[in-house]
């Protein structure tokens, strides 16, 4: 349980203190939660077809969506980081908060075994499974994002990628969605696709703030 | 279990038997697949990072490697089909095999639960759990086909979309890859990166069997 609080940046930086970090524990803790919000979806919709139970795990498991539950249970303040990465805000970031709490439900797993997990995590995102989410709201942001400024007749939403860094099995990309004349978002992800996602929710976000979003 | 072998195209044509058909229990299985492979693979891999991890985990509940194991146990022979699709060569096609068997965990699961369900997939894909494939064969088959190629001073692979089809939730991506003075090659999947990816580990194949191949 202590290596699942260990982020990437902390053994880069001081090796010596020979503590390895969660990135494994992540690994095999994404498994675990797909697996008990799977069954949980399969159980509560029984006649959802295969399309809105995937769409459905999508927006549970999600970066945004487990960093809320990680935020929920304040995992950030016990994350141990390197000083690089606490000053560039990691501590508070969405992909951190959701890789730390996939590699808790890893290391609950194998402590416990997959059984007494389901129980755990079941229980950690309870509030996230009861959300009975309209079945519009599932459509990808990217998506809803693309009908909501149509909707107000502004410009096609347009990405662009602002950086790539880490080894080709551990890249982390920074997109830009920019939308003439409302604003640009940024996001983040480990692939193009989720920081695209990444960016087209944060603009959701400013756009129903704004008044202008799909709800 | 019944339901698990029941194919799509049989309730489609045949919607009078009142039977529904597998694909829900593909949507469960599939993450219970992910989560004994995971942890098998973290175990077997003590030293292995998240991006070795990620990639062996890929290559064994790939459409490919998940139909090799339904073939091995013969499970085509125990499906129930409707009549166009058993004309389409449905009955052999990986896609449908790989599916089939992702359904039969789903359904194993839901009757012994997740522990018992380890044993039960541990145990089907032991062989290629055992597998200790060398970390160069890990690479994506696009990866590999492109580095082949390249070996051979033969020009870059090209991938075309044949034809995509099905409900937005629910396509289906025929992609056939090109490599001028060898050949071309099919490939499918349920998004275009499988179907590519697929169509790409054809050509290994092919390229083996004429003795260019990466192994």
């Amino acid at each position: 349980m202590e290596r699942a609080l260990v982020h990437g940046s902390f053994p880069n930086e001081q090796p010596e203190a020979g503590m390895a970090s969660n990135e494994r524990l992540e690994f095999l803790g994404d498994s675990v939660i797909n697996v008990v919000v799977s069954q949980a979806l399969y159980e509560r919709y029984p006649n959802a077809d295969e399309g809105e139970l995937t769409a459905r795990r999508a927006a549970i498991v999600s970066t945004t969506g487990l960093s809320r539950v990680a935020r929920r249970i304040d995992l950030g303040s016990s994350l141990l980081l390197g000083q690089g990465a606490e000053r560039s805000g990691a501590r508070r970031r969405p992909s951190v908060l959701a890789a730390a709490l996939e590699a808790v439900a890893g290391a609950v797993h194998l402590s416990l075994g997959l059984d007494a997990t389901r129980t755990f995590v079941g229980q950690l995102l309870a509030p996230e499974l009861a959300r009975d989410v309209p079945a519009d709201a599932l459509k990808s942001p990217k998506n809803r994002l693309q009908e909501a400024v149509h909707t107000r007749s502004l410009p096609h939403p347009r990405y662009r990628t602002l950086s790539v860094e880490g080894p080709h099995h551990r890249r982390h990309f920074v997109v830009e969605v920019a939308v003439d004349g409302l604003g640009s978002w940024r996001g983040e992800g480990n692939n193009r696709r989720r920081a695209e996602t990444a960016a087209a929710e944060a603009a959701l976000a400013a756009m129903r703030s704004l008044g202008a979003g799909d709800r």
